[in-house]
């Protein structure tokens, strides 16, 4: 293991021959899924068997796994192995109803451990690095997740754990730490201690930063990189899927390769739960291929995100997915159309003269659904009246062609659109009955 | 491993034949120990080879190895191996001064987990139970070290890690968990939060509790035993040892085996630095025998206590240690004699007509050193002042015997002497110059 890649055969495997590793992976994953009283019940219905699986397209023949149906499963319903043979169980938190739980054999402890080195050398961890994890240990899977990859990979492990920024940067410094695995907003809070201690991170041997479960942009993520003198990279990952370790970046940093091998994702489109092409957004849809314990079958993440389109320069041929851009949660229906504030971002985001912060606002006029996008303008390029009317219109036919709807548009100065903590607020919702905001 | 033993052969290995591996692996530590900047050097000065063994014995020849050494020489003065094997670094608190650091090769986290699972298949154990740790976990030795010897072991693991206690029995409830990991006030803490929750302990499957890190009575044991419905294990380790798994009741609650096929356990005169005989309290030092990365040879625990004489029930071979007594830190000098409180204590309690409360105060009177010993009388059995005058000469002399001084003994009502918190200040020092209370 002194090249490029971790498991170079499977990374770089022609894509035709992954779709059969995948063929042969989904058979096995329902055969052992039967042996659990929900999927047992659930596919032995529809008559769902191996033998239904001729190509990953058949996967469509399987339907969705929700949350709820791992809640109304709780704890165990999910299981097709032997609990004898569980060497562990992760858990969510759940705040809202009962929490979300894995179980794991040993082959699906050591698996995702391997995913975790697969990582970590992609970026170029190797056994002579020094690997920090702030993130929380116990039941959160970004603990025991990447203390059992990085000692997979051979790197030397600091499992700091979360907090204590001090101690952190003690670590850092006295145990030459050269990687450091942290949630975007937590790195900023270090670089700011450093400066507190009047520590120069570059005078450190960091060089490498793991960021992930926390939505962020790319400027925040260049941002990080600055004041860290490091390079970061994205990693996904969620506990119904082991934890991280599901997809990653590699030295491109140029979307987040989903490991084909391990994973079948499909994007689909929220609403009508068709798959969307290539390039094109929906919610992230995934099935285990490698897991003995407590498979899943096309899981509904509710994460938004698209399949990046073309061949990655890295040489590996595992399909790269976006960074997650919302969730379908934040979706809202009016004049019964399904929209997503991602969508109108998108859309915003083709014209130069205007910001990136906006805020949509349904409200009830004479018993009518009206939508209205507030926009901030980018440094007051202009405030030529027909021009900005010329702008609006511009943007109310491009918004149509997208949401189908007609919303009024209102450009606004910089700054005018509050932000609370970073997380914006997308969507203020005043009709009768509802009072939810979306954030994002 | 259907039996009784997690490795019969080691574990009931005959006493000569421990000592030959003893020896054995003692010479290898050595020279590995060679390759340490701290050893070598110090060993190096001295002339001590791994030739310089030739019984186990032989390891007076090798000097103490002291909390302060570690310090000296932080991070990685210790250590012998190659930093690129290294997997994993833990460290203490390090409330004053530099952290204790501790390195750890694939071969001593190998090591140590098979410990972990030694120790809980000896209590009983098995692949079929859920072994849910309440640890910390990071650098506290406590939640990684059991987490890897319970997957070892293949028990189904719940780390749940620390804190939160509502959740720690929605996990015991519904994941039917049957063993647990927590210092022994948090296993108070749970009891009354069960009450709290108005569930009954001994209707969920929990039977086994390790305890350990917190000093704790026999009665405490039991009364937690009661609470919880459980029967619970001490356990010992300290992070200069890899963590917990240094030693570990057997079935018969009688004294901690410690597992002399890994370390060389010394019980030595805290003064003299000579060693005790069997059955006698004294400084506890400890040498690692199966660590690759960072040996530690003769290390001064600071903890007191005693191998307990005699053959154990269980047919383990293993000699086993007392509870921790105390801390050789709590000793004070009087007169140019080391006291323990813990000696005070043990003549104490041979008075039935006594209370377990005391308090020993250091004055200084006319240029002369007075100790004077206040203790409780158990719920007033006497106020007749002939009989109480007997008990204090008789209680002076017995003191007498034991520290070679005579102080003075003042008999008070119960509940005259504070307790803080639970720990109790045992020490007052009032003498010139002096300023510390000395807690146990
Ligand atoms: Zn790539
Ligand atoms: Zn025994």
């Amino acid at each position: 293991m002194n090249g490029e890649y971790w498991q170079p055969e499977i990374e770089t495997m022609p894509r035709e021959k992954l779709r059969q590793l995948q063929t042969e992976k989904l058979r096995r994953t329902i055969e052992t899924a039967l042996n659990s009283p929900f999927y047992g019940h659930r596919l032995g219905k529809l008559g769902i068997t191996p033998q239904s699986i001729n190509s990953v397209d058949d996967i469509r023949k399987i339907p969705f796994t929700t949350k709820q149906d791992l809640r109304d499963n709780y704890p165990f319903g999910l299981v097709a192995g032997n609990m004898k043979d569980a060497i562990r169980i992760h858990s969510s938190s759940g705040t809202t109803g009962h929490p979300t739980v894995v179980v794991y054999s040993r082959h699906d402890i050591d698996s995702w451990a391997n995913m975790i080195a697969r990582n970590m050398y992609m970026v170029g961890c190797r056994d002579t690095d020094v690997f920090q994890n702030s993130s929380g240990y116990g039941m959160f899977t970004g603990g025991l997740g990447f203390q059992y990859g990085a000692e997979r990979l051979g790197a030397t492990t600091v499992p700091a754990a979360a907090g204590n920024s001090k101690r952190q940067i003690m670590f850092i410094c006295d145990f030459g730490t050269t990687c450091l695995h942290a949630i975007p907003s937590y790195a900023v809070r270090l670089a700011e201690v450093f400066k507190d201690e009047g520590i120069d991170p570059r005078s450190t041997r960091l060089h490498t930063l793991f960021i992930g479960a926390e939505p962020h942009t790319d400027e925040q993520r260049r941002r990080i990189e600055k004041l860290l003198g490091v390079k970061a990279y994205n990693s996904f990952g969620m506990t119904e899927m082991n934890g991280p370790g599901v997809a990653f970046e590699c030295k491109q940093q140029d979307g987040m390769h989903l490991w084909e091998d391990n994973y079948i994702v499909e994007i689909v489109d929220p609403d009508t739960l068709e798959p969307v092409p290539d390039g094109e957004y929906g919610e992230m849809v995934l099935t285990t291929l490698d897991r003995t314990m407590m498979p899943i079958l096309r899981y509904r993440t509710r994460d938004l995100t698209r399949i990046i389109p073309g061949k990655c320069a890295c040489g590996r041929t595992h399909r790269r997915i976006d960074r997650i851009k919302g969730r379908t949660d934040d979706m809202f229906i009016i004049k019964g159309v399904n929209v997503f504030p991602m969508q109108v971002e998108k859309i915003l985001a083709q014209f130069p003269v205007l910001g990136s912060n906006y805020l949509i606002t349904l409200d009830t006029v004479d018993d009518n659904d009206i939508m209205t996008v507030e926009v901030e303008l980018d440094d007051m390029r202009t405030d030529v009246y027909p021009e900005l009317q010329k702008i609006t219109r511009n943007i109310q036919r491009t918004l149509k062609d997208e949401i189908l709807l007609t919303p009024k548009i209102k450009l606004v100065n910089k700054g005018s659109i509050p932000t609370s903590e970073g997380k914006a607020v997308r969507v203020k919702d005043l009709r009768e009955g509802r009072g939810q905001n979306h954030a994002e």
